[in-house]
């Protein structure tokens, strides 16, 4: 699929086995180097080797090319045996039930394998192994999200002790876009590195939209069920009913949805904190809940039914996301009265959740100024007990919708840094209309950089590894290793050759004169 | 020029005139909004006013309509008159001396209505007077750079208590670019917000080239004159000698160049220390200057000769920016001893320009993962006696060629919120190719989002202003008013009307039943 392409040429799909599980295979990209050739003052040719580099990858089988790819019949069911082996073991059906339990599963190994790649590879130490996963997993501070009717989802761990995750939205509204076109833009997804993926579809064919997405999509699919309740009410908010949304997270559980966003956190007695506020409530979640709860005057049905919801759903280990619908909608809204009361209600259920071995993870905004959102992590990590945290940007400025993909990529970075585990991307049409394929390239590149400058601030082991092997290429002029290390291979090929460049040394930037990389090799030439 | 695009059509041009200096006229950009018309519960229309916001406008006379565009005559030298005042009065030639002497130039008037312009309509106190802005010049702490022989530009303040500034990079390279494309490129700089401006060209017609940007720039100009001197030794870095470059300078310094780069801060002993590094010395001058040493085995003639170099620039007023040609080009070298030395070089050349009332601030990383960024900031602040900190960038990981305009803004948002006074812009075509015009673009809105991100954290007066009038017209679906606000009104009108929208109370991203905004109005109706 991707692999023709020559930006692709020295990548290969790679697969890591377990130790505990040896069915465990851990797909990974695998980016083999050129070596570095030198000349040495006398002439002489040296040669040295240059490690491969290994990616993690989010694409799936659809990359393997002993792969044929069939849409219609679906990815291979990668999980179906480790789901029947523990319903015959009579263990919990929730991987948080499992780590509790002191059971490493096969999806625990699978994520300590996948975050440690290059460590493994290089020898590197790291302090994730499936034992540690298991711990985090056992104390809610990370999540596998792994229905176990989406056995097609290759697993991947979303917690603040681990490498920063990205959440893509796709869908279509009542006014745009096709099946067809919501499967392709799941598997352009997945192509460019996005780790989870949420079907925010609100128009027609709700569900078969999500069965097609489900059957194909190598990565946890997330969804707002009160979406489609409100559909099934023909959008009219004051229909909506504990029933009808039940109705539709059963729905949703039995197809596969591997985590739900739920905006259980609002409460009657809180809406009114949003009245003074310059944008109002932002959240769709969020302001169909309000008015429900305004129109029939009464408590909302998620807080009320609260355990009813965690029953469900943990009888197919569908994770929590707990919706932020009171989340600020501009900067001057950020870190108010009405965000921090339903971020208290939040860790409030968090805590009932895991009670019943539900893994969840909460939801964060927004539009965050930058010397406001330390206050936001700080307060999540207290008042939610350190379940992961998963924020939208945050945009740190309002005034450049276009964008907003890099406005939020800068708060972003700086929240993942302090500890936020997955960002929801933001794409470059944001505020404006449903993104293309090029803007959701272009949000995911934009969120893979901030999530990868946050491991890299972290310290996540082995986090350096790649970015070093791109700046030894490029200052050795092995341009084409340089691509195939980057983030988007196609687009820094396209810029390279467009330019007219061949492979010399040095580029249409500075020119042969003025190339300082190619000064400081004549200049080590020089003793000093 | 631009105000006959539609995406326009709310903006003009006004001007503010000085208190001190009735001829001290700075331009701005005008945002006339239209009003709020809502229904209440009765039915009743209500319309209440949106007042107009000033933008900070660096496109000089061409958005004015009433200004006839010849770029052979060149732009109107508006401060002719005050630089000839000055030399009569026998007052200082450099804004420093004149601060020093307790005198309150034009210019000093002009930054500080220009950083004001909004807190001056709505009434909001600031800090920023002119008596302020000579204070913070005359202590060092901010440059306003303008060369008595470049009266076209309008002046401009760096310095960590402004907002935070952002400059641009053109110029050719041996192997592209004409002068015509040069030209047309700074005029587009300045329009979308470059605040000034370097022309880095190391190709042909260096000095026909700078002449035509010069006569048209509205912004101050900067350039690095070691490449002018190294084209003059036919690119023979052995043949550099302090009489070329002091040649070179002088012929800068009268077309009117308002800021040098000058690696002064390269030690012969300590070019060593970047030979363990991972990517050696990725600065142009800083290779070059480098390189001499080493072939010379001397000190850098730019070390030794730094006083000389004072005595020239301080004749015409011209900034130094200390270049940092130790500075480093991969994550991987960022702090290390070869930066920190000659970082501590600056901090002693800049008090000696201060003795010579010459301005000057201090170049910048470059390649900084996050957790090193504060450092920097706080090392430069002591080292370098509060002079103003110019960096480029940082980029925060390598791993992005194709997009280093988003891995720098990350960075760059950081550290001007820590105190960087002055950002360099990167383009997406960094490390790959020189810039097209569309880079341009690209790589100065993500820079402008960096440096208005920081003021917001700051807590620049009156920054916020910007984002609430849009943050409320977005909220009200004054959808023109929201782009006429925006940094790129073209793109965001663009987004939206290929995406089929009227200015309906909804868009596509959601469609009319699952509008938050929408949701919002009518739960303000419901009473509670």
């Amino acid at each position: 699929m991707i692999n023709d392409h020559k930006a692709y040429a020295q990548r290969e799909k790679a697969y890591m086995q377990g130790n505990l599980y040896p069915d465990v295979k851990v797909g990974m990209t695998k980016v083999n180097l050129t070596p570095t050739v030198t000349k040495d003052a006398d002439g002489k040719t040296h040669v040295e080797k240059n490690e491969p580099v290994y990616i993690y990858d989010t694409s799936g089988p659809y990359t393997d090319p002993n792969y044929t790819v069939d849409l219609k019949k679906g990815l291979p069911p990668m999980r179906q045996q480790w789901i029947a082996d523990r319903a015959q073991k009579g263990q919990g059906i929730t991987q948080m039930a499992c780590a509790k339990a002191g059971i490493i599963t096969p999806e625990m190994e699978y994520v300590a394998i996948r975050e440690n790649m290059n460590c493994q590879a290089l020898g590197i130490e790291s302090h994730i192994t499936p034992e540690y996963v298991r711990q985090e997993v056992a104390r809610g501070r990370a999540v596998i999200p792994a229905n176990i009717h989406h056995p097609e989802s290759e697993p991947m761990i979303i917690g603040r002790n681990f490498a920063v995750k990205i959440n893509t939205n796709i869908g279509n509204s009542a006014t745009t876009s096709s099946i067809d076109e919501e499967v392709d833009k799941a598997v352009w997804s997945c192509k460019w590195g996005g780790d989870t993926l949420m079907d925010l579809s609100t128009g027609n064919n709700i569900h078969e939209t999500r069965e097609w997405i489900l059957r194909n999509c190598p990565v946890p699919v997330g969804t707002v069920p009160i979406y489609q309740a409100l559909e099934k009410v023909d959008g009219k908010v004051e229909d909506l009913s504990w029933e009808v949304y039940r109705d539709t997270l059963i729905e949703q559980c039995e197809q596969g949805v591997d985590y739900f966003t739920i905006h259980a956190g609002i409460r009657r007695h809180n809406v009114h904190l949003a009245d003074s506020r310059l944008c109002g409530i932002v959240s769709r979640g969020g302001s169909i809940m309000s008015k429900w709860c305004l129109l029939h005057d009464k408590e909302s049905f998620l807080y009320e039914h609260f355990d009813d919801i965690c029953d469900i759903v943990a009888k197919y280990d569908v994770a929590l996301s707990l919706g932020d619908g009171l989340r600020p909608g501009c900067t001057a809204d950020a870190n108010d009265a009405a965000q921090f009361a339903e971020l208290d209600t939040m860790g409030e259920l968090v805590v009932r959740a895991w009670e019943k071995n539900v893994q969840a993870f909460i939801e964060g905004p927004g539009h965050v100024p930058m010397h406001k959102i330390k206050e936001n992590m700080e307060r999540q990590l207290e008042k939610c007990h350190e379940a992961p945290f998963y924020t939208l940007g945050p945009i740190v400025t309002d005034i450049a919708p276009g964008y907003d993909h890099i406005t939020s990529a800068i708060g972003g970075a700086q929240i993942a840094w302090l500890g936020t585990a997955m960002l929801c991307y933001v794409t470059p049409k944001e505020h404006l209309a449903l993104p293309n394929k090029d803007d959701v390239r272009a949000g995911i590149i934009a969120y893979k950089i901030a999530a990868h400058a946050a491991d890299l601030a972290k310290g996540h082991p082995g986090a350096t590894i790649r970015d070093n092997a791109l700046s030894k290429a490029r200052f050795e002029f092995r341009w084409r290793d340089q691509f195939h290390l980057s983030l988007d291979p196609e687009l820094a090929l396209q810029y390279f050759t467009e330019a007219g460049h061949t492979d010399g040394e040095y580029c249409t930037m500075c020119g042969p004169n003025f190339c300082a990389a190619k000064l400081t090799h004549d200049l080590r030439k020089i003793k000093h």
